[in-house]
């Protein structure tokens, strides 16, 4: 089997890639080792930025979307309990977030894919990259006891922070940079109401806390919890009260609490492996860098790597021009940094830091009490918010 | 011997104090353990924000300030040698600063003292403070062989870290916030014209550097050093050499070299002790807080501490109202957090720190390249930089 672009993976950076360049002409197979069932029922973000709002639109994939996503023209942070709004519409001049979780932009995705003639092959168990340093790499697997070989011009490296893709590239030309941070996120979904039309970020004493939602009868709540807490010591009636005391008086008193019915503990991690390409090997989202969750820049990075991504194949098949290629890792990575370092900053206002001691909680609160006060302030966190131009 | 006001200490709090004082009418008298020579030669700050420029203007003692003042409308950041410019004045709708030295700060608060019958008793030995908790608070020193007393209404401890006012109060009523820094400035005075007519903070891979001034032909340069290094290490030209190199090329090329007539290293501190009041004394500049110097706020904060005590001490004394008195420490305090927020990050993303990783370094490059391209980021350092207004 023949192709020009080898993609690794069905999540959103691989389906958004298959798509943007199926539109422009290039020809492309997606190579999944799961089936579309998992893929498409992970939960993870929620929040898009305009970027890829945009995306989705320019794809044609956008109509569901913006029936049934909710858009956010501020968010809202509270101080121990004390709740200021962050009007990000106005502070950047018009700009907001789309509430769509990415569970539906993968339901959208997928559902295009066959109509459009976006190949993907799901179960394909044992997929290694050869030759990516030489002119002909190729992809193998194994798929029902059979072996499968896809040769090709270049491969996308699609397939997360775990996917053989960033483990193909020889380990002494990439330099990571990492950062774990001492706590998770406990997270439930609950069919409620949300306590608020738009998110609240809570930095309280006793730790962080998120309310989010995905639909005005869906909720979507975190709180901060130590790495060696476990699922089952928390019960929801427990969940319910720990959240509402972070949240504070005022939000705490409009949660409406309910069954959950997914509860899970995620780390936390910071994530960067440089570059992002490697001979005909461009690795793209999660397969080349990890945010932590807050500020919700993970599948919106990924947007912004395949946008850049594709642009550079398109540029190279249809105008015979590498100039995108060869500067893809850096164009990416300048993107990639400013989001690390805002997803890196939100989280340290935010959280509690078990290592960390009075003067820093002071600075939290300083800097909160600051950005309470400066429009200048507010506007740094909503332009990173709604997402930095691409450029 | 009887007074309004006991002032502890002729720093710049004192004084400044003291000459508010006597603008208002209240008495008071100013108890310093050296002499003039001493304090005045203490080699400090050089940057005013407009807060402390205004109270110079207003106390009538801004002529010489304003005549051999430097006004700078704006400052420089360099990132491993790549100059770019923060327009202070545009960015804050007109704000500036003025490099004056502390020292000629001084010198004039000094002169104007006598003339205006500003009463300073130098070379107090073994200053203590009686009955702060009770309603007839005094004061006594030894001088000269002779035991001294001096019966007051209040006491303004404005005696710096290590003085006796703070050490007065029981430990058990202060909440005490630090962060000593793992590393210190190495400071030159030499005369020789500075390499810009602005200042320049750079960030660069061997440590932070600061291009300084106090005049056209008088340079103040600093750069990070370890605590452990020693001053006869450091020759004239090994230091010009290191400065150059962290200055980056088209900074560095302008040095120009010459034989240093001062030359120290600092440590680095953040702290903060709360509450600033206890019984009927008030705290005011260094004997409450410190700061790191990059960002030049801790004569600043001493200048706005002293402008709110000394308009609660007015209307104390003028208007019957202890209003200003009971609320001046949560009042000072608000301003004095910020300003600590605001030296512990321009230090924190300046610094080399030798205890951080890469990740840490990548999120100061990825901060600045932030800020160069941010409006709004740009807005919070001038802001800050400029001084927060006084509420």
């Amino acid at each position: 089997m023949r192709t020009q672009v080898a993609i690794i993976g069905a999540g959103p950076a691989g389906l958004l890639l298959a798509h943007l360049l199926r539109r422009a002409g290039v020809e492309a197979v997606v190579i999944e080792r799961r089936d579309r069932e998992y893929v498409e029922g992970r939960v993870r973000a929620g929040v898009l930025e305009q970027v890829t709002v945009d995306l989705m639109n320019t794809l044609g994939l956008g109509e569901r979307m913006r029936a049934e996503g909710l858009v956010h023209t501020g968010t809202n942070i509270a101080s121990d309990g004390d709740l200021f709004r962050i009007d990000m519409s106005e502070l950047t001049g018009g700009s907001t977030v789309m509430v769509y979780g990415q569970q539906e932009v993968m339901k959208d995705l997928f559902d295009a894919a066959e109509p459009r003639g976006v190949r993907i092959i799901f179960d394909a168990e044992d997929v290694a990259l050869h030759d990516i340093d030489g002119s002909k790499p190729y992809v193998t697997w194994r798929k029902d006891g059979a072996e499968h070989r896809l040769d090709c011009d270049f491969i996308a490296g699609c397939d997360g922070y775990h996917g053989v893709s960033r483990a193909t590239i020889p380990a002494d030309v990439l330099k990571t940079f990492e950062r774990v941070y001492p706590f998770g996120w406990l997270g439930v979904l609950a069919d409620v109401p949300p306590c608020d039309h738009e998110l609240i970020y809570s930095n309280h004493e006793r730790g962080f806390a998120l309310a989010s939602m995905r639909s005005p009868t869906r909720s979507r709540y975190y709180i901060q919890c130590g790495l060696d807490e476990r699922i089952e010591d928390w019960s929801d009636e427990r969940f319910w009260d720990e959240l509402c005391l972070r949240l504070g008086p005022e939000a705490g008193a409009r949660v409406t609490r309910g069954a959950s019915f997914e509860k899970s503990i995620a780390p936390l991690r910071s994530f960067v492996s440089e570059p992002m390409r490697h001979g005909r090997l461009f690795l793209a989202g999660d397969a080349a860098h990890i945010v932590p969750p807050t500020g919700a820049k993970g599948l919106n990075l990924a947007a912004s790597d395949v946008i850049m991504l594709g642009e550079a194949l398109t540029e190279h098949y249809l105008e015979g021009s590498n100039a995108g290629l060869d500067g893809y890792s850096a164009r990416a990575l300048a993107r990639v940094w400013k989001a690390e370092r805002f997803s890196w900053w939100f989280t340290s206002l935010t959280h509690r830091f078990p290592d960390r001691d009075g003067f820093d909680r002071k600075m939290q609160v300083a800097e909160l009490a600051y950005m309470r006060g400066s429009r200048a302030a507010q506007v740094t966190l909503a332009e990173n918010y709604v997402g930095l131009p691409l450029v």
